[in-house]
């Protein structure tokens, strides 16, 4: 393969400090990080003058697809808004659906400064082609439900190995697959087993929702005796390789249980708002040294994508809930959002920093504008006052995605009219 | 003067009900709305295809010039971020740094989609300079702080009345005046009742702050034996002119006195979560049929001046704090950002809604974008998924301040250097 290089010149970079420089990459890495500007030997030079150069940021919770049900319905009770609008929808999903969907969902996240994602949902393949063609980096897992039923733990251990066998590690490396047990309450104690026993064998990771809703803790609490973390360590299925989403609802047990067993939190703060779910202890678990990142959700309960505003949701909410305005600082809701998620995928070694070796996963952020007028701290700004849109260029694996607000992979008026297609065709029929 | 008109045909307009449609303008006024798109009998047409046409938002508690300060100092305690931080840098405030703050708020609301604001600050007439070079309609206010000094109540009086007589009705109509007692602990019952009486006999409405932290409530209780709204209510001082901001601590007898006096609250959920001042009971206020509608409050401790983003949060945090995801539906949340904050300003008559005989203070936002599609129900969208930057036009009094996300009255870069400079020269004095 013949080197490919791109030179980001005269940029604020953050890094483990904030400095003007450049930084140069040489096919999907980065090779240098300089305090010289104005170099000329790159085959693409970026003028970053204006701009903030930060990580990709990794979003570890969504459904990508949902994207085509992004405000069908709102403002209801959580059962009603399940059993009434969301599930009758779903079940008429097909394959070309959830990749129309997974394409709005990955033009949305590149527009908005993420580079990485971890999805569960249904055809994970037809996902998986999205996720190739739109240039991100992704974690699929297929959404396992078997409600206690053999046959469907079955049908779902297939589909699951299917979609390892045939999506993991494609993409030149961008697409991983997980295991995607849906949750303890709508998952047998043998699919659980199971998925544990195949996950240690293949080295993979486990994507699954944990005490999302106080409802849940009660069911979970009534079949085994214990609270949803407290049952899942009873049988052995916790470990450092599971990222558990939502943990809204935790005892002082549960938080020691995550602890010991290092097992990664994604915080969902949109969607556990707007569903009423409940807040989780997010600065209590950062005090334990849990790896706490942060996730969207699918936008059918946010109802977007954008992780600068999750971030700013983060800290705010945190803040409010303690009654305490120290807790949670910019810093390190920016580390919530960028190598915590790394961290959580096992890529903490290939992005969520930006550092020499490693992927060139990089976003630059247009630091001129109004509302993030005067510049002065960018952390500062790029939490409490940035927008998803001041993301200007985007480079995933060395690839420039988006340059100037421009897509340069997909087409976006084609991608939206196929999602809008899909999801018309998809509502039509419930 | 001479007739002026404005086609803005083939949008989706936001109003009673919603529909495709036009929209004729002319000189500050809403001329016309109909069904009927294609006409071409106009002096300038405005293509709105791709758009969804609003009412200008409407923000009801800021504090423009401290665009200065935005990012300045974040995740402190409140006493050391005013102690140590804000107040020594206010206290080397002039009028041209003033004057440079507010008009970088100016355009920062204008590309947002706020058309009106209601402001409290120092050298007001510096800021209505800004206000009416930017052509955005506000609410002035100089703050009043006499802390029971004699001399500074006169002073505060005078400097108000000054403010008054120069600024009140002035830039077309766009820039009204108001009395802004700061708040009831800085305040002494001398300057209450004056501003009362000086307001009743001008016929100008009243800003202040109230209710904002529990401390500020356990002051107040001390040294009037009575909690802020009550005390207020035994000194003779509330009535529906009344624009209190934050409102976050009230007592059940407290609400009884809001809605019987009819003040109108401002809703600030950005600072009161970031400052972690608490919660303010939102949603049981507009069931009591209080008029509740939103503010940023300053971008020092929001950090943004974004009425969208404010939209969302204030949906999300009554849904998360009562634990109801059926409170503050989108219908409601956008009420509060338009009508509401309209009635707040006693300019129900003029703003708020789009209706044929109002000023033409109208936002057409882009809706052919990947996070808000597939288009769906456009109240939803605005609320839970747009961005500030999804303005794309924005005309207020009939005049077209931002045509394709581009100001067309003032030179952004021109305001943003003069703003930067403004704020070195500011920070470097303390």
């Amino acid at each position: 393969m013949e080197t490919k290089s791109i030179l980001i010149d005269n940029v604020t970079i953050i890094s483990s400090e904030i400095k003007k420089g450049s930084v140069v990459i040489e096919n999907d890495k980065i090779m240098e990080i300089t305090e010289k500007t104005g170099q000329k030997d790159a085959d693409y030079i970026i003028d970053g003058e204006k701009n903030m150069l930060m990580p990709g940021l990794v979003n570890t919770h969504t459904h990508l697809s949902m994207t085509l049900l992004r405000g069908l319905a709102d403002d209801l009770p959580l059962d009603t808004w399940l059993n009434d609008h969301i599930w009758p929808v779903e079940a008429h999903l097909k394959g070309e659906y959830c990749y129309a969907g997974a394409l709005l969902a990955c033009i949305e996240m590149i527009k908005s400064g993420t580079t990485t994602f971890n999805d569960m949902y249904f055809f994970m393949d037809d996902v998986a082609k999205a996720v190739d063609k739109s240039g991100i980096r992704g974690m699929l897992s297929h959404g396992m439900i078997d409600l206690s039923d053999e046959e469907k733990r079955k049908a779902e251990f297939k589909e699951t190995l299917r979609i390892i066998e045939k999506c993991h590690d494609t993409a030149e490396g961008r697409i991983k697959v997980a295991f995607g047990p849906h949750a303890p309450y709508t998952c047998s104690e043998e699919l659980l087993k199971g998925v544990r026993k195949k996950a240690d064998k293949m080295g993979l990771k486990i994507h699954i929702h944990v005490g999302e809703t106080e409802f849940e803790v009660e069911q979970v609490t009534e079949a085994h005796g214990s609270r949803p973390f407290e049952y899942l360590d009873e049988i052995g299925f916790l470990a450092d390789d599971v990222i558990a989403a939502h943990a809204v609802w935790l005892s002082d047990k549960e938080i020691e249980i995550i602890k010991e067993r290092g097992v990664n939190l994604s915080h969902n703060p949109a969607s556990n708002m707007k569903l009423a779910s409940g807040i989780s202890p997010v600065s209590e678990l950062i005090d334990n040294n849990v790896n706490v990142s942060i996730g969207t959700d699918g936008a059918a309960s946010n109802n977007n994508l954008d992780m600068i505003e999750e971030m700013k949701l983060t800290a705010l909410l945190q803040k409010v809930n303690t009654m305490d305005s120290t807790v949670l600082p910019a810093q390190k809701v920016f580390e919530m959002a960028t190598i915590n998620g790394a961290k959580a995928l096992g890529l903490q070694g290939e992005i969520g920093t930006i550092e020499v070796g490693k992927k060139a996963d990089l976003v630059l952020l247009d630091m001129k504008t109004p509302h993030l007028a005067p510049f002065r701290h960018p952390i500062s700004h790029l939490v409490y006052a940035a927008k998803g849109s001041d993301a200007d260029t985007v480079i995933c694996n060395g690839e420039i995605l988006m340059q100037n607000k421009e897509l340069e992979v997909v087409n976006e008026a084609e991608v939206m009219k196929l999602a809008q297609d899909a999801a018309e065709e998809l509502t039509s029929k419930s």
